[in-house]
């Protein structure tokens, strides 16, 4: 049995659910999961639907029927944006590094366990530290340094180093902040993880700053990367218990271990389509 | 505008949701929020649907077309129960307590400030303790003693101060098992809340047998009752850490807190029409 | 079996837990719990310790020695802060409120209960809206109406109803910002709930903030009051999952329940003399 | 400056506090953290201690001062059990692994990020799957195959792969039970996983029967091993969330996170020396 991931977001009226589903019934297909979510007159669907097996001759059919299901619906929504990927969904990561290795080794981990929605095509890092793991793993890893670079000749070999064969790009604790050139020539959405519970600690040492303050708890932040620093739509937030023992030094050990949990999770949401940006917000459907 | 609850369950079979949005959609009813989930052949399906204002002539119109809804969802579904209620939910909820009051206590407190999805019409206890609350808070409170009685004469008692016009019965942490007989007389389903983590701990005196065993995390759990002690329908659980420096009287206090706080949202997720039941499972559609 | 809770503050040398152990050892006296932190040049110990039944002859005996083993603390230890007061704690406890409720129906439940290390003495409001609550659990209440009055005249009006007795000053949802002239006639140190994780979302309207942001989780910080806004030392911090689908009212009922949690254990950890001033920082040992 | 993790359990008794503190004094030992409990007759303490720089004229000195401090606390304590270890603890651990990787591969990570208090010098195995990372990160990899091998000759092969310079083995979900034989010779204590909330869903296949009873939460849960299968004393214990959506693979690869987490806190904490044996239950002191 095939499925397929089916997203849909338009402005709401009366009615669309109906539009949308009547449009899966009328082939003959399933509907596994729906989610809908509907807001300041924007409306949200993600429905995971199925072929009955025996239902389409081959996988050309199928791919042809898929084809044709999101040219109606889009036909049949005004001003819709329809999308139909593949259920397991199977994109393509390209990760950004720089030194420490956390974050990057949860998500090779999870792609290998099949967690992450899609795989890691490649790493990219300014420094030459995560060779090994990512040859041990089968991952093309290219360094880029950015020594002797301006930021505009590093950024552009970045991009020359990324590609253009790859949905999205995830920033495992990269700790270059990127250019609003940089975005605006990216071929993807970009996710970081930010150390720290936004919009506590924008910018940068947020552990030491956390430290200072006293907090009795620390957090992590996942969010699309826009041109405001940390500013971007937040994906998904955690959070840890600490208390005075803790120093700074422990503070970034608890804080690492809630970073690569948030981080997977909006990774995955992403790559399965559970996200849709509404405004400077997320709508994020659970799993 | 006029918003209801439907909740319909059938066996599963294509193009449920295609029917049934059709239907809404055919009266110009919009669509708030919708769950659907599929199970082993089963389907189920909750929805919030609004009437926009003026689409209705009268209360007395817009009664009428949603019991047309209601008969045409039944006609057009095979094996289809189909209900549908007024949203905000306005369920009728009888408590029965014993001596212990914190469950009580959140229930009353919840119910006014409209977090329950109903009403508190009645307190029944077999013991004389919580006239004074329930009469500061206007709830009619009515004491069956079971001293002198025979468990089923206590029982006949109990019903008949619960009465008929009842949505739903709680134990508020209520003491006695309730017998065979009993259930099958209730008026309505019963959810009771168990002071541990289902299935550890079954019968009496959980938080002794959690102090013995060591256990480093004590939870609630709410279920709806059936013939088999402790063995109902699981609606919801909830933990807190503990540690060896807890005594059980330690235990029974932290306790305490999550059970006021799983049978809230059990009773609330019932009220509000987002539960089925599923062979010996629950679906809980999140709120 | 008599307990104290015996608090000591000092610069940090070796030998300091040995000095004030042995004081408890030479006159006979168990300890029963014990928890020391040492930090940059500081040093803070909190102990239960206990006369075993029978070592003194009568509670005027009693009190008799637990003054002289303070005076024998403060002579042997330099520049030490030392405390001795009963276990249980049973702290004098000001509550002031505003319209809300919940934070105040959960102080005055938990002193009930004996869970927050003292009775609630008085609750002082600005809105004469929890006359019928207090007096039926038998608390004077005392309105201060604002209304006509300047900031200095209604903040004097206040401290004239808080009075002297008084050991804690509580702001249950307090809404009116305390002058620096406030703080300093203050009778006691002042605990506040704020309804954000600080630092994020400093100052007013909190919920509306972290809507308009698109947090994922939101929060709230109990501290102590200083004349920086919602600047002083945290006392204890928790937050609770929300999502995409929650208003900005939908915030304020799940906070609620957040807030009233965090306050509880910020107060019932301070009439424990659980709590120690490190400079901006708190020390907060476990219960 | 060189520190020392000190262990003491014994009868309790007046003064225990003070005879060990004021010999740690006595050295001019400074006291970096110490927890002590008392309960039921017996008493724990553990501290971490520090000997200001210079204050040995050599490492040979400070042994053997450490080794005079230790016999001095036995001398002093009637049916005391002293230990003392250095801190950072340098524990050498042996995994015991199946197929599965998870809970091997976070121990793994965990050693080598320093975060576990010991090293692991070895992994035995019944399968031979994990060589590949075990060798990528230098560690010895030993299979054990049972096929054709009695339970008694394959735990006297397993016995002799672990060999005798261990500190503590570790089952990372290893899938055989070991029997009273094997416990009686195997050369320290072990640790076990049980994919659980014990005592829930004791033995086989938890996952399965979580699922089939509907628990609204899954959890995991670290232990000491003894004859009595998932009864030993636990360590360790925590939850996550599901829902009905959750297939038994969805608990499954839930519940995996959980396990990981849960077995590297007992490890670290076992191996930081902060946990007692009390009868049946555990004293754990916080890190």
């Amino acid at each position: 049995m095939l499925q397929r991931i089916v997203r849909v977001s338009c402005p709401d009226r009366t009615g669309l659910v109906s539009i949308i589903t009547t449009a899966f019934a009328d082939r003959g297909l399933n509907i596994n999961q729906l989610d809908q979510f509907t807001n300041d007159g924007s409306f949200f669907v993600r429905a995971v639907i199925e072929a009955p097996s025996g239902l389409f001759a081959s996988p050309a059919t199928e791919d042809d029927e898929f084809r044709r299901l999101g040219e109606r619906l889009t036909a049949s929504l005004d001003d819709a944006e329809v999308e139909i990927r593949p259920h397991p969904a199977q994109q393509r990561i390209v990760v950004l590094a720089s030194r420490t290795d956390h974050c990057l080794n949860e998500m090779i981990r999870r792609a290998q366990d099949g967690q992450l929605g899609g795989s890691i095509v490649k790493v990219v890092a300014n420094h030459d530290v995560h060779r090994q793991v990512c040859e041990f793993h089968g991952i093309p890893f290219v360094v880029v340094p950015h020594e002797g670079l301006s930021k505009q000749e590093h950024e552009a070999a970045v991009l020359e180093a990324i590609g253009e064969d790859v949905d999205l790009i995830v920033l495992a604790r990269y700790m270059r902040i990127l250019s609003d050139e940089f975005l605006q020539k990216a071929p993807t959405p970009i996710i970081n993880i930010h150390h720290s519970f936004l919009p506590s600690f924008i910018g940068a040492n947020p552990y030491q700053r956390a430290h200072d303050r006293g907090v009795k708890m620390i957090g992590a932040t996942a969010h699309y990367v826009t041109a405001d620093l940390d500013e971007g739509p937040i994906i998904e937030q955690d959070v840890t218990r600490v208390h005075h023992g803790h120093s700074k030094d422990d503070l970034v050990q608890a804080g690492a271990d809630v970073e690569r949990t948030v981080l997977h999770r909006a990774v995955q949401a992403h790559c399965e389509g559970r996200i849709f940006l509404n405004g400077d917000r997320t709508v994020v459907f659970g799993s």
